[in-house]
């Protein structure tokens, strides 16, 4: 284990938190915020000087492998985290560090689930902070570090594949570095627009930035205890698009700003990302309809969709209270939020490629049986699918499924409802946010006790992550020199 | 496909099923049910008579392949059960046939959840034919036509195959019809043996023989309404032991008869199975004293270990109603029984072998992320496992998680409540029989609709024959001749 790699790329960290720090600073100037610019001030000077005084050196050893990747990214997003809960203590927002945490998680793994149970009355400044960790969050912390950073190429990649999405990572150029840029180009370029939609939809101009950050982050902090609900009809379209545009792979969008149009619908799991949005938004409309939820089927179909998209993409946001929804209806947005978003995306969930890959083996398997002179081989995107990815995937869903049934276990310690034990977890593990019951569109997560809390925080990451990497830090042998 | 097969082989059936309803007309002329007897006999009858002359004459093609082995076995238990709901519509203890399907498939898949509301007034030969049917679907029917029936060897591994619970089917002998025998006769051993403790312990002889049929059967359908809470605590320790001893893989037996305890102590889920059950039992034990369910802590030990055994086993009897106890013990058993007894056991469920092959797999993969050089391979009973059978327990992983959500939404269209919805279909595909809620061990399975009780149906057939067979009926290919 190269200890002085993780050393440095973490002191490169607490410098980029020390600059992030600065924009909430700004904002408390902008609304008069004294006591809290003075908090965001020194949190932002400590954090850029040690950062940069300690990582300054470059370490002589600067190899790192697959075992360093997973690790850095882990240890990294429990230090940013523990960093980014401090602002909510110090400035009384949140005064329980425990709490702070879990909603400084919750924002940087874009989960969106609060602890809070009510936000209405928070500080400008520390409302856009808890909001701009889902953007931060939202295409990664060290996808933006080897944006800026000088790294060797081939020991990047690591990084670059243990915190991006998906169950194959390629590099969309042939530079790691050019393509972390690409990304974040994209993502500011979405978010810029979003805000500029949402302006002028008739969002109060605070709004429609801190909004975007949720909406594109595919987080789901709102900064009104309404809600999405105070908004317009117009309003929530916007948020319906860019939230479904952000649970689409990245990569599209590369390949349409240069002109490749072909390669971009060649892709198997946007297909049929967007055609289950479609699907499960005009079943679930069908359905409220019918259960008289609402009398104007139009209504019921934008609030459908508006539902179906917020929780593929694991956005979380809610315009109506699902809870009360039948529980056909439910339970598809139950299963829409197990699947997510694309891989590539800033969504979370189990992936639509991965999901299609189980789906297929599944098939394969069947066929076997039938044919057993078949060649067992997934084929996606046209392409037929490596052996090691498919048994990848098989194994990552049994660690998806052990550390779903573990976690639940632990919870259950909490003698809550059944309702509120499993889906608060597949809410924290999916990078969700709300779930049904106690943590539905209407609950938060202030009445777990700090076990069960703690246990939600790392199904978070684990989430966000996509297991390995937290699983990797937890292994003894990892920290072996 | 081999058409012809298929044919003589469910004639053959149909005889050995006249056969078997000799039985409960003997039951019914002791207990002079006279118009039971005569349903009955006119039944037993007509099975026979069809079955012999239909099968009299040998098909000349007798080659099948493990397509038509997936495909007898799935069609003859569908057609097995079609035959045995009859006795229920024609003696009136249940007319509906639809209902009586239900009940019917539950008794032969092990299942044991109900439709009845009440079992107390049945007559002595209905209610011995029901538990009855779990003692025929417990070891198979088509491992008993093996053990009579001559057939070449290689053509009845298919069909042993796709009867036998398990990633990997072996023949304790060289030959299928010797193995199939063998396991016949330690089951009758086991039967028997039950009975006897049973009766010495006070139980009526009646009592005695329906209740090891459901015991051994891991089935779990009572014959009162007070399911297993009548008996003395000495009666029920009984039980507890041979459902236990049900739930472990027969080829230890085999092992032990032959004095070969080495080899029977090798196995490695066995030991993990018997280790679940203690630790299990006593968590529950502690938790339940814990809530105050009962004053006696050795009581408390008593019927937590009746449940885990109960559930584990995916027999299901119940001597508490275990809905009312705190969430972390209803989950434990809830989580048991997804995972389910011992692979070449009687009872259900995803298998103890193949979860240790999950976790083994998982394993693997973080093993390799930290050593990129190390063989991937999974181990069991201290040898290696073949790549394709960590392959299809993955597809069969994927095949279990895929089924339980389309089950889950299609009997969520009665609009149930979750905790009752999810249950239901965990309880019918791992063939336990209670859930919690309107399913739980007080409930019954009467109030769904009729739609549910399909897709119910289909998940007990899908987990007592372990997927594969049932999808592969559904398949179009698979009927191409």
């Amino acid at each position: 284990m190269n200890y002085s790699m993780i050393r440095y790329v973490l002191f490169r960290l607490l410098k980029v938190m020390g600059t992030l720090f600065t924009l909430p600073l700004i904002v408390a100037l902008i609304y008069r915020e004294f006591d809290s610019a003075v908090s965001f001030f020194i949190l932002a000077l400590c954090c850029f000087l040690i950062g940069t005084i300690f990582s300054s050196k470059k370490p002589s050893n600067t190899v790192i492998y697959a075992k360093e990747g997973f690790a850095i990214t882990a240890v990294a997003w429990i230090a940013v985290s523990l960093m980014g809960a401090i602002p909510f203590v110090i400035t009384g927002a949140i005064p329980n560090y425990i709490d702070a945490l879990f909603e400084t998680v919750s924002g940087f793994t874009t989960t969106g689930g609060s602890i809070l149970t009510t936000v209405d009355n928070m500080e400008y400044s520390v409302q856009f902070w808890r909001t701009f960790t889902h953007w931060i969050g939202g295409m990664g912390v060290l996808v933006f570090l080897l944006a800026v950073v000088p790294m060797a190429d081939g020991y990047s990649m690591h990084l670059m594949r243990a915190e991006s999405p998906g169950p194959v990572v390629g590099k969309i150029v042939p530079k790691v570095k050019d393509t972390a840029k690409i990304l974040y180009l994209i993502y500011i370029g979405i978010t810029v627009l979003e805000m500029i939609c949402l302006f002028i939809s008739g969002l109060p101009l605070y709004d429609a930035i801190t909004i975007s950050f949720s909406t594109v982050g595919t987080g789901g902090f709102a900064i009104h205890d309404s809600g999405m609900m105070g908004y317009s009809v117009a309003s929530q379209v916007i948020i319906i698009i860019f939230m479904a545009l952000c649970g689409i792979n990245f990569t599209v969008y590369y390949f349409l700003l240069n002109r490749k149009p072909k390669e971009a619908f060649a892709i198997d799991e946007v297909k049929y990302y967007l055609g289950t949005i479609v699907v499960a938004s005009g079943f679930i409309a069908f359905n409220i309809y019918r259960a008289g939820v609402l009398d104007d089927w139009k209504l019921c179909f934008h609030h459908a969709m508006f539902s179906v998209v917020s929780i593929m993409t694991t956005t979380g946001f809610g315009t109506l209270n699902f809870d009360e929804w039948p529980m056909i209806s439910k339970l598809i947005l139950m299963v829409l939020s197990l699947i997510g978003a694309c891989a590539g995306s800033t969504g979370g969930g189990f992936k639509f490629s991965r999901a299609l890959i189980v789906i297929r083996n599944a098939r394969n398997e069947l066929n076997f049986i039938v044919h057993p002179k078949a060649v067992k081989r997934v084929y996606m995107d046209g392409h037929s699918v490596e052996g090691t990815t498919v048994k990848s995937v098989s194994a990552y869903l049994g660690i998806y499924v052990i550390t779903f049934i573990v976690s639940t276990l632990i919870v259950a310690l909490d003698n809550f409802d059944f309702q509120t034990t499993v889906t608060s977890v597949i809410a924290t593990l999916n990078n969700i946010g709300p779930g049904l019951g106690m943590v539905g569109p209407m609950g938060n997560y202030s009445q777990f006790s700090y076990l069960s809390k703690f246990v939600l925080m790392f199904d978070m990451l684990a989430g966000r992550l996509e297991l390995l990497p937290i699983f990797i830090i937890l292994k003894p042998k990892t920290w072996k020199r």
